[in-house]
């Protein structure tokens, strides 16, 4: 039995000179490896097996990150598909006072491998909490956005051939 | 007068041991990190001005890439608003007999700032060919979706709460 | 009121190739930079201040960490003297089945620093279980060792130069 | 039939704070370090074979490159040889406005290798336009120079040895 | 025959942006990951084999190092035992007129592997000064400090057990 | 009074998988890397003063170096000209024996800078050796033939510009 709980990982970075820009701010880039880093190990732990990223949702960053701040990432199993899980990955800005303040949210999908590196079936997801199954409906839900939003992009583009 | 053209802007990057996973593939977040700077830099191009991530939409991993591979990194300019523009990366694979296999597609927010770090207007992006309108007007459209899809998983939760 | 708990620190990090040596082990230089890293923040944490280290106790090497491995590092303050705070540090290596094999232990000091980098006073610790009682005095224990230490060999070589 | 248009490779970096020096200059090593990687490929763009660095000709830095800027690395076959190839660099620093700024020229010769990794023979090169046979010839004139230039040196230590 | 001269290594390292924290001051575990690699380097040069890290006795952070600074690290073999040797490291800033101010001493123990990664017996060592042989026996004098802290602490923890 | 011997600089490297190539050779630029800093730094012994690049003389490369070799770099002053020196590297392939086998020369010219970044003068080198006198010598030759290389190659494009 797995549930969410059970595939937590908890990162730690401290934002070091390297990983800014010159305005001092920590470049996105940097902080889309971190989470990537983060939600592998998560999809990992679930899986019992070698994960490789498959997708990665839209990510928003409102609040800058700085130079010695210290960033926490969370990242825990949302939904077990077939071969496939959703990782929901939560950043937060550490304050000197050790308060947590909300940066960043994201999802990504990972596929798990076997030996030959085929996809391999995944362990259902046990939920237990009122939270859980939210984040568990709404795992699905992004999933069925992905593919109207891709039907509709194809549609689009077709529609535009055709008047062409 | 800035076309998309004038932001084009060519990364080459060759896949080094540590930028690969224990299977010798790529790390998803390396290849975010490349698509991230390589954006950050046609959006500067575009609006003469520093610009930070503000978001990033969907990107899919299909086509694994491997230790010593070259990518290819393309990224321009799709569309310009106010304060922000929309930039478009594609990658591609590039094989040793110098064939460009395509493997990821990736569209970025950016937002200018002027020297007090506050948003400021970018120019405007003049279009000139069938291809650069596509671009523009799936932009707008992404946008749009952006947009409604956030309102319907806010949608969704609050009828939750209603029903807890 | 600031308990060992509040000061808490999780880091995981994954073992990529240029963090091994030649056999494949992870660097015992790495490890020791992700133990210095995880321990300065929860210096930090508890002291509310920059912290900067002022010594690290002996560190034991005896399980090989391998490349792939999945490494968690725990960090949480000791002690807390007058400027200066005691971390443990507890180092677990992650198996594929999401177990933790324990891997090594380490002990660093660290002073609180004013804004002109002159030591000030850092808040007392509250404790509250047995085994944080236990971790505060082994720490003044080591405390008293490591004064012993420097006196007997410093008293060695001048036994040394009275007979040269 | 292969063109230097053929092996052309673009490069475009951001400097960011790891590549400079304490007066926030780009260092000098990391220049080289990009203008081996771009030329690299060039090399391995022609030759469809993996390359290797045999030589680096002077290279001149005259134009402190600086924290922030963007440098864009341009190399292209200059001269194919039997189992090696002249690869001619030039980087320049691009302006937040978008006009590039000349900053380097580097050539470079690099050998291909077969899969025992013994020197392999290169296709020839196929030259197109006027810019294309001058940088023909002057790759063949560098090597004169660079044969010529060890003489002279060589002929330096003898004169030096037999009047000791 | 082989004198701890025959196993002595000098690094030379200038410190750059990413190896500071956010007040330009040397990572303490910036600075033991060289100090690990010197060492090792050192254990090799006598051994003759692949050498890993063992553990790492007490160190000390007196005096910062900072962003520009140049660092020499001095490492050579003290005492050989059976399929181990004790590494000591000694750490210097040097100014810009050229003096070197001490900074850090340090102590390791590296184990020597053979082709299956056993532990396989390392050469003696010649000693040849007074100061070498003060070494040779302040490294024996240290390995008992260390045995005898173990079983202190051994000690400490049973007596608690037993009196709860 | 300043001598070559002054001016000494040794860095030694272990090569890390980071610094590597496909085939597990040490990557040129990356060696590259390492005489610059190690260059600068001899520059630096001598001028007393933050010195940059100001050249690099043709570097050849024979010797394949190899993942897990260790890299001794020697660089020392040997000529001081008006406000530049030039500096020779040696670097030198270490076996697991301790054997040093030579793997490449490199003559670099660096300037010091004044705290307002304009050259200024550097000490004059005193010489001591045959051994330096014959560097010095060979210094002042190879400034002679840059000058005499890049006339030459002027020449013959003034005279292919008159031809067409």
């Amino acid at each position: 039995m797995k549930t969410p709980k059970n595939s937590e990982v908890v990162m730690t970075e401290l934002v070091l000179p390297n990983d800014t820009n010159m305005l001092g701010n920590l470049l996105g880039g940097r902080l889309m490896h971190w989470i990537d880093i983060a939600a592998a190990l998560a999809a990992m732990k679930h899986a019992g097996r070698i994960c490789v990223t498959a997708s990665v949702d839209e990510i928003n960053f409102n609040e800058p990150i700085r130079l010695g701040d210290v960033v926490k990432i969370y990242a825990s199993v949302n939904r077990a598909f077939k071969t496939s899980v959703e990782v929901g990955v939560k950043t937060v800005r550490v304050t000197i006072e050790g308060d947590e303040v909300p940066s960043n949210k994201a999802y990504l999908t990972f596929v798990a491998l076997d030996n030959d590196r085929r996809p391999i079936a995944v362990p259902p997801l046990t939920l237990e909490t009122e939270e859980e199954k939210r984040r568990y409906d709404e795992a699905g839900f992004r999933r069925e956005q992905r593919l109207r939003n891709r039907e509709q992009l194809h549609a689009l583009r077709e529609q535009r051939q055709m008047q062409s």
